[in-house]
């Protein structure tokens, strides 16, 4: 399917699988591309119990708690890893921190919020959703008065960065609001933490619950939620889970250092060598100037193709982008993913966003020049598929 | 601390990590050790929803199927990967195929029918435990008994190998019972699944339930129940969890051949690299037969320095091996553990029996020679700490 007149951009050549097999770049919401060194640190054997790999956890914890801009040693919030992928910790956060006699105001303008209205109603929790459209930000004035309103709503629970669009939520505002009324916000950080700056403490913030394998650049398979220890003392035996109860599992941790449950060994390894390699790139400030970087340079090249972001320039969070679908009916996105994909790129094959739209991903281990290329690769999809314009 | 007059045993120096690092052994219920191969097929990124990773869930999926005695083609049973460890997957069957209305028998020989116990009161299931003392097995006639006088009970649940003891529990003689009665067996086959033989279709049972990382030898982070199709097919909706719905995760496969939350990936390449390696071993049977092997070089060299296993030899399935307390108070246990690690064993640091003792795995990827290695070690380790006999 790919032009044989187009020469493939470099990048393609360069991934090669430790299998000898060529990989592509991905570029998706996650799983994504890591580093060599972060998959070499796969390669061995842990025993979970074993002194080692005890300091190792310690040390990963320590880290988590530091990029939420909370001092370690104060121990005024500590980390809870928990297995699984980001919508674990989230029902495992929420299943903790939200009891029999709370109710959840969560804020949505997307799938995630949505799934932790979800989660509410399957673990037997109150909550109310205030709502807004994808392409729109929650509204931190709005969120004021219904706490006003509502004085039976005990905690509030947003997502920083909703993955459904790209968008960017006003953290801090809405982190204010929710202080003024007395209400633990929960922040549901999976594709911000570690590229955009979230002072937990400042911000007197209950929670914040991300994962291994977004913008901390791990492999999947890990999740975390750092939480206001004066919050999670009080949450003993109130979660509806043994696997999920994020109080227990710290409360173990507290005790001999151990996991309750068998740990993904080599996944905590690889996730203690990204979180070196995240500490070398200049931390959160480092990591989150190559993204919008890698932004900038695919919104530039996207639109130049005549495509349309969906949200707003100052809306858009440098985590992924959202294109509007073109209008040209020689536009068949199965054929372009497949074309992305025979020169190295793999996007996300579909759309979560309500609007007819498709999703680039800007995080990962992918630089600028990365980006340019995948611009280069979407260009020649274009010319192959016969669409004249990326115009929605 | 090792005795520098004793050579040390030749595996100590064969075990390399890739980062060039001395591996030890690990000899306990998990995780444990892999084989290279295992290792190098963590070493790549998969796109979640990518064609090519999709095969590779299918293909996994259908040979845990075979491995409980199905033909995958007949979809009789369906195998549902779940995120986490072994507890997880048990919640996640519990929670998903014991309803509200419900009442669930645990037959308890040790801390993992205990667990289950544990989880039915944090997810709101009925459930009653019919006990007996940890070295001794299930026993089926009692169980038939219980079932007869109590007509309330609608499933039954057990643990195949008790990995607390090491018991191994007569499975057959159980899921007969439970089908007289009608009513599904729910089987924790953690520590026995794809080394001793599971013909869940001749038995009748309802679910099997295990993990990637014990005798199948993959790396830990994923977990998965073999469910007869029209038990789960009646489980919708039903589980107090959206993370831990094993209904839910199967619906979703069944659409799109994806996971609803991200899936480790590299542990699912590692986990397929296994099985793989398990069927040229010769499947359950060649596996048992290595085990078996193990089990009997360490018991037989651990009785020769006056040890003594905590269970009868009928009772014992060859996955670990608990044995006494010495009497000789110069055995110290935590010097003990540090000796053999030295020496490049890495043991199961504590007792999870109610009965002073300790405990030595015989799984993974471990040879007879290996076992004849520890054995030496062990010597040594009474030599160095002047103990005169394991005896208890």
């Amino acid at each position: 399917m790919p032009d044989e007149t187009t020469s493939k951009p470099s990048t393609q050549n360069d991934r090669q699988g430790t299998a000898g097999r060529k990989e592509p770049l991905l570029l998706t919401p996650g799983p994504l591309t890591t580093s060599p060194a972060t998959r070499a640190a796969l390669g061995r054997d842990w025993g979970s119990r074993d002194p080692d790999f005890i300091a190792l956890n310690r040390r990963v914890c320590e880290r988590l708690v530091a990029l939420a801009g909370v001092d370690p040693a104060g121990r005024e919030y500590v980390a809870v890893p928990i297995q699984g992928s980001g919508t674990f910790a989230i029902e495992a956060a929420l299943g903790t921190l939200v009891g029999p006699e709370d109710k959840l105001l969560v804020l949505v303008n997307g799938a995630y919020g949505r799934r932790m209205m979800t989660i509410l109603s399957r673990i037997g929790r109150a909550g109310t959703a205030l709502e807004w459209d994808e392409d729109q930000p929650v509204d931190p004035a709005a969120v004021g008065e219904c706490l006003s309103a509502d004085r039976t709503i005990t905690r509030v629970a947003m997502v920083h960065c909703e993955t459904t669009s790209g968008i960017l939520n006003p953290l801090n505002e809405i982190a204010r609001v929710a202080a003024r009324h007395g209400k633990p916000l929960i922040v549901d950080a999976m594709s911000s933490f570690g590229a955009l700056p979230i002072d937990a403490s400042a911000l007197d913030v209950g929670a914040v619950v991300a994962s291994s394998n977004k913008c901390l650049e791990g492999v999947p398979g890990l999740a975390f939620a750092i939480i206001r220890r004066s919050m999670l003392d009080g949450c003993k035996g109130q979660a509806p889970s043994l696997a999920l109860d994020l109080e227990d599992q710290w409360a173990g941790m507290e005790k001999n250092g151990q996991w309750r449950f068998t740990p993904p060994v080599q996944v905590l390894a690889a996730f203690d060598s990204a979180l070196v390699q995240h500490a070398a790139e200049g931390g959160v400030e480092g990591r989150g100037r190559r993204y919008r970087a890698n932004a900038t340079a695919l919104i530039r090249g996207m639109t130049a193709l005549g495509f349309v972001p969906y949200l707003e320039e100052r809306l858009q969070a440098p985590i992924i982008v959202t294109f509007r679908m073109p209008a040209d009916p020689a536009f068949d996105f199965e054929r372009f993913y497949e074309f992305l994909k025979s020169w190295g790129f793999v996007i996300y094959p579909g759309k979560l966003t309500r609007a007819d739209s498709f999703r680039i991903g800007c995080i990962g281990q992918v630089r600028e020049a990365d980006m340019r290329d995948v611009v280069t690769a979407v260009a020649a999809a274009l010319r192959a598929l016969g669409v004249r314009s990326g115009q929605p």
